[in-house]
């Protein structure tokens, strides 16, 4: 595992970063960063990334280098949450790649991520990222539920990919904290989304917010146990054993979404995907705007997913305490 | 390897089929029929079928049930293709199923399947099938074209599935029948198709209907060598390596269509489909009406895809043959 010493690396970075604060960057004060899946991966070595990781934040801006001094006003002290790739433009590449150029910036292929790709992120003190990737957050929102954001994002991009409009009802597999705020999103859409999960206590949870559950063992025997289908599903578990279910779940000309993104090569029966046409649609990152609505309309409340808050001197005892079973969001505050 | 005695099996199978057609069903003569990898993967056992396999077919119809006089005649003697899946209202079930309601009868939950799920296929002299599953194919169109419905209208499902105008090219994986008759099917829509494959002289072959090609070796290797990508790729390989270097190849937010169906466990990296947040959509039986539309057009002329045509007593030398390397189609005359 990497040697994670946030607390000096911290303090060393601030002072370097804010010397060589590119133009339209800014310098963000971090307030609390969420630990993710993802933030475990990466620890385990996943990306290959050295340096600091954590994506998810809410954080306040500091400096802001190369703008106007009327644009410098509108963003010193604003609370912020930020989006994680960073693109060409930011980067400073003429021209910007085709992905780029098609306004596609999440996907920009020479893109940098926070915390996860050649950027250092947000266990830490200070962060930095460009201007065009911060979405301020309105007072009306708590810290606390701010930090949500980024992942939310994430679960909103379904809406931008999938027309639920369409669906009656949908299925999300899974239980965790992804798994959670994605049926919470697609009950802001939808009249019925069933959670399927293995863990009594986070179902429960999921049932606080109208969320239907079903509970289930998660091993191959639930492929004969669980027989509902339905017409949108995502795959949410985190494990390679859920695309298989998910697969069997989906009706024909359904549609899957898949959002884990755990890694080694898990055996898959494709020819399901073919008898039945499904469609299979890989989701990432998302719309922050949506997100910040569906908090500001208090559509969704994701607070009741926090299990803990440390400090960010405690960050790998916290990350630790993020892989028990049964810890949903794990804090830090900086 | 299941015995096949078509010879018997089928002249047997005829006077009882007669006696016992169903109101709506016909009985077709059997002109020429094509072997398909999937009836080779039958015969391996795949679908645990038992009958005369085979569902690639131009025939005659020879008598009709059930419906008027007048009806009738328009049918008898005309040159048809057929639709393999049979569906609620053909088999006798009412209420149809939630699929037929939805005028997906291609996905009855109840179907049988010609040659492939409980009904007895083409490699015979005669079979019997739905009124509602014929076309009546053009005096224009050649049986040895005509045989080619079926799995021309299969390659015709993608641009029914995918808005293929939105692409400027598409790259097709694999070089054997069906990959080829994808091919020309996308060609027919787009200025530019590659098709990749290991087998010089049936990459000669797509060549010479316009479509650009590249040899691969078809190994792990090649996931380094082969280094474009394209928005839009169909996975036609027939093998468990294709869907990888198909994933590898497809450019974030890219459409993957799949068309293999070999069978058993592959073992598959999902999380590049969640980070290019690719779209997979599995592709399978598609509409007779374009495929018969663009063999009457001659914009395909697939007879070039002929290796042999046996006579139907030698049907089991025939898919021996059809299965050896370099050969493309096979073809039973009955």
């Amino acid at each position: 595992m990497l040697a994670f010493t946030v607390d000096h690396h911290a303090l060393k970075q601030t002072s370097k970063r804010l010397a060589k604060l590119r133009p339209g960057w800014a310098l963000v004060r971090v307030r609390l960063a969420g630990i993710c899946n993802t933030d475990v991966e990466i620890l385990r070595g996943y990306h290959n990334f050295r340096g600091t990781p954590g994506h998810e934040f809410v954080g306040e801006v500091q400096e802001v280098s190369g703008i106007s001094a009327a644009a410098k006003n509108r963003w010193i002290g604003k609370r912020v949450a930020g989006e994680i790739n960073i693109a060409c433009r930011a980067l400073g590449f003429r021209p910007v790649c085709r992905f780029c150029k098609r306004g596609l910036t999440r996907h920009c292929e020479r893109r940098k991520v926070l915390g996860i790709v050649a950027h250092d992120g947000a266990f830490a003190e200070y962060l930095t990222l460009p201007v065009e990737n911060l979405h301020v957050i309105p007072d009306s929102i708590s810290d606390e539920a701010a930090v949500f954001v980024e992942p939310l994002a994430a679960a909103c991009e379904i809406l931008d990919q999938v027309p639920t409009k369409q669906f009656r009802e949908a299925a999300v597999l899974g239980d965790g904290k992804l798994a959670q705020l994605i049926a919470r999103v697609l009950r802001s859409a939808l009249p019925r989304v069933v959670l399927y999960g293995k863990h009594p206590e986070k179902l429960a949870l999921a049932r606080r917010a109208k969320i239907a559950t079903k509970r289930v063992r998660g091993d191959a025997s639930d492929l004969n146990r669980v027989k509902e289908e339905f017409a949108l599903i995502v795959e949410a578990t985190g494990s390679p054993t859920g695309l298989a279910l998910a697969q069997e779940m989906t009706e024909a000309r359904g549609t899957l979404v898949l959002k884990s993104t755990f890694h080694g090569a898990t055996p898959v029966e494709t020819w399901p995907i073919v008898v039945k046409e499904l469609s299979l649609v890989g989701s990432r990152c998302g719309p922050f705007d949506k997100a910040i609505a569906l908090l500001r309309s208090r559509k969704i409340d994701p607070r009741p997913l926090i299990t803990r808050t440390f400090p960010l001197q405690q960050a790998s005892a916290a990350i630790a305490f993020a892989q028990k079973s049964g810890v949903m969001k794990v804090l830090l505050r900086a």
